[in-house]
């Protein structure tokens, strides 16, 4: 069994590390990470550069491929060509803070996942819910469960998992739940400076703050509780409930558009 | 009414420069827009480093702000921080190149429509299906009428709409789709070369396939077919159809699993 292995916090975090050693327990394990963080880099790909791929190593012994460019990347070039036979799972993490609500979106911890089921390969991210003292005993262990299950059920399946763990003693972590993505989001802020020179510049500040309304399935909500939260994703983002209002609406507007509607429309 | 207009081939790309002059017909627009071509980038964001901004003018008059970041940022910081006044609408565009298919996750240009109406600004994001000899007149002219469309019937409505045009003379372009994400994907691949220090490095190269599945009512199919796209997108990427399914398969697996699921769960 091949797993591929990344994150978004450069090929030397600690969580990476931790996952390795508990999932090597399984699998044959290839880490492609980015070689310096990537956090908050979303989807994004690199077109406009090369990827320079170099071979690291840790105590001697070799460590991994360190990719110059973003964790969906390094799943492509992973998969693509570094990986010297197929492979069976992508997993990405351990991320330090969790990957609930908007910041799903903003994340490259959950893109690698996302990119791993567009090739077709089952893929999951875990996260933990935390931004300093990081354990990731537990959270590390869940993954090698989880990965367990990914590879009974859904061997070269197109599958996504997004999985976040609290940060709490294993013993106070009340259980999982299978959640969606929910409508938590940042609330940033900018706070502006003067550089030397007396070029503007700004820092973009924020923190996630859980919806006003109550979200009791959502995986922040769940995640707040005490659960590990498991939401399946993927990356079709049509608005499907707004299709027919849009097109009902544009079929009203026949003097406002310079071009008809098309025949394949009811 | 104000507009923010942005995109990711740059402040001085063409098809920026087209949607404007468009677009200042009907509103006061204003351009943040990023300081280089940011293509490919994602829904990624700015958070490692400042974003430094920039006045910037074209012929002696103020062209607009040019920001050291993605589409995604200067749509957060155009709207919080450099409009004087509230944003009634964010337009990107026009990209070269369509954003069709799984293109729409990668897509700089779309992310900064998706962050618009996460932000609870409607927006929407143009793109015109060439890579070469592009021609903006007809795209700019139906930005305008779209904006005036989505003015009507979405004011303050947290909306995104992805249009692409096709690239073909006004007379030849079939008319308007509703339409929703298709499958088309990026076939990659990747060209290894060795630099002259005898680095290893790759290209990712790679053109986007249309589907081998018939999908009528697909954006790129509509696209190829002639006609404009107009797909309705947001940002939540939960695998609905999904849940049922992994939820009965995850309660088969109490062995397995060294935590419970939890009661919210039915």
């Amino acid at each position: 069994m091949r797993y591929l292995l990344t994150n978004d916090d450069g090929i030397y975090a600690r969580g990476l590390s931790a996952l390795y050693s508990e999932l090597s327990k399984d699998a044959d394990c290839l880490i492609v990470a980015p070689e310096v963080e990537r956090s908050a880099v979303g989807h994004a790909i690199t077109l406009n550069r090369p990827l320079m791929v170099r071979r690291t190593k840790k105590d001697g012994n070799f460590l991994g491929y360190a990719v110059s460019g973003t964790p969906a990347d390094c799943v492509k070039i992973g998969i693509k060509e570094l990986s010297e036979k197929p492979v069976d799972l992508v997993v990405s993490g351990i991320n330090i803070g969790a990957n609930v609500g908007i910041n799903v979106i903003y994340s490259g911890t959950v893109s690698a996942a996302t990119e791993g089921a567009i090739l077709g390969v089952p893929s999951m991210a875990i996260s933990l819910g935390t931004l300093r003292n990081a354990d990731y005993t537990f959270a590390a262990h869940f993954a090698r469960t989880m990965a367990r299950f990914i590879m009974k059920y859904f061997e070269k399946k197109s599958v996504a998992l997004n999985i976040n763990v609290p940060a709490l003693p294993v013993q106070d972590i009340k259980g999982y739940a299978v959640t969606r993505q929910g409508k938590a989001r940042l609330i940033e802020s900018f706070d502006r400076r003067v550089d030397p020179r007396e070029r503007l510049y700004y820092w973009l500040a924020g923190e996630t703050q859980l919806s006003e309304q109550e979200e009791p399935d959502s995986d922040g909500s769940a995640l707040s509780r005490g659960m590990i939260s498991i939401t399946p994703i993927y990356h079709d983002m049509t608005r499907y409930d707004a299709l027919d209002g849009l097109k009902a609406l544009l079929s009203k507007e026949t003097s406002l558009l310079p071009v008809a509607k098309c025949d394949f429309q009811d």
